[in-house]
């Protein structure tokens, strides 16, 4: 039997949000590939299936490593978060797939979709994500921070709603306060900006606020932080974007 | 019982990409509210479920018919496909919950998430989605379509990759053109971009060309059109954005 890699997402945490496409991908592979945390989600599937824990940090050479296992006639799945095609393994897998072992080409190379962080965060709070949006990584370990501020300042100018992803780690405290700054020079102060952590697992919570009011020391690893367009609006304990340009009717 | 609305999406089209959160909800209802083909797709739960179909265009009256029979103390869900955040029904919801009966806001109401168009879209195709992206509906029924312009090319200039929605429709022929013509005087020719048509079913379909050659009649109300950023590339018979903005190393 020769072998495959499938790229999946276990969604943002509960077992009822991975497809059931992503479980049974799961289920047949002889070999898991991925970052611990997420591999620890997963219940265990066959006796026979390795489990390949590897670091946050190190998704190239995870992607490398899984693409040796299926070129070797393994059965390979890697596991992201998430969705695995935003800001997550998909990516580093074509990229390694690019620069690695031409017959890695040929590879039998597939990936499943899955419901992505903002998608669950704007779930919690009600539908913020209703009208045209952006996704921006705040992580300026692979691209340089003036791109990052270029595409807020486009984002605001555009009025976007915009989802930041990778808000804050321990190794880039300052990035989201940074943020914040361009955005305010842009952006109404009363611009509704939601801090959803653990958004679709059962520690979810939301602090819901305003651009002139948010602090930056709110967001943490597991936080995806939401910043409203100029017709985002609160209506009860829900916050949501309308369809349309103009006021509600 | 009192009443309940939950507002889930079922996935861009194969139940396998459908989740488990969405189908016990599903289940649990005694009133299904949608347009009538996404009803389709939903096999039969209880013998005495309801299910009440709808033309596409009546969004805001149907989320009011659901929000009036929760009020009623039913168990209400609301269908949408793919996510129902992203240009979908929970918007719609939130909107009628704004703008009529105030005792509508004490509903216990909640929005579960899905796999929206753009994810499936993507994952067909490789990891377009790798970097900084955009979600923009090429709709003007609700918003100018000055303002879509507007949005393009900010989008463009900011490099972000650009997922379309609703690229094309009988009633709009004309708009995905127009706004080819925006991206081509900001973006390179040989900008890759993507049709993929019914993705995440077993119809999907993708033509992949670029900037220049791309022809808006490629594109109908089943396909989701995305446009890559300046780094975004081909890899054998796969599309990536990696990671970094630089070339792959």
């Amino acid at each position: 039997m020769s072998g495959s890699l499938v790229v999946v997402g276990t969604g943002p945490g509960k077992a009822e949000l991975m497809t059931p496409a992503t479980l049974a991908a799961l289920a047949k592979a002889t070999d898991l590939v991925g970052y611990g945390p997420y591999l620890d989600r997963i219940p265990p599937a066959r006796s026979d299936q390795h489990r390949h824990a590897s670091d946050n940090r190190a998704e190239l050479a995870r992607a490398r490593q899984a693409l040796s296992l299926a070129a070797a006639g393994r059965q390979v799945v890697v596991v992201s978060g998430g969705d695995p095609g935003v800001f997550a393994m998909a990516a580093a897998v074509f990229e390694a797939v690019e620069t690695g072992d031409p017959a890695w080409q040929a590879l039998d190379i597939r990936v499943e979709p899955g419901v992505t962080a903002m998608l669950a965060a704007a779930a919690e709070v009600g539908a913020p994500l209703g009208g045209d949006f952006c996704a921006i990584s705040l992580s300026d370990n692979l691209k340089a921070w003036a791109t990052i501020e270029h595409r807020l300042r486009s984002a605001a100018q555009a009025d976007f709603v915009i989802a930041l992803y990778n808000p804050a780690s321990r190794a880039r405290p300052h990035q989201l306060a940074r943020a914040f700054e361009q955005l305010r020079s842009i952006k109404a102060g009363d611009t509704p900006v939601l801090f959803v952590r653990a958004a679709g697992t059962p520690e979810a919570q939301v602090l819901a606020t305003t651009l002139a009011a948010a602090d930056a020391a709110s967001a943490d690893m597991r936080t995806l932080v939401i910043v409203g367009a100029s017709t985002t609006r609160r209506v009860g304990r829900w916050v949501y974007t309308p369809r349309s340009e103009g006021p509600a009717s």
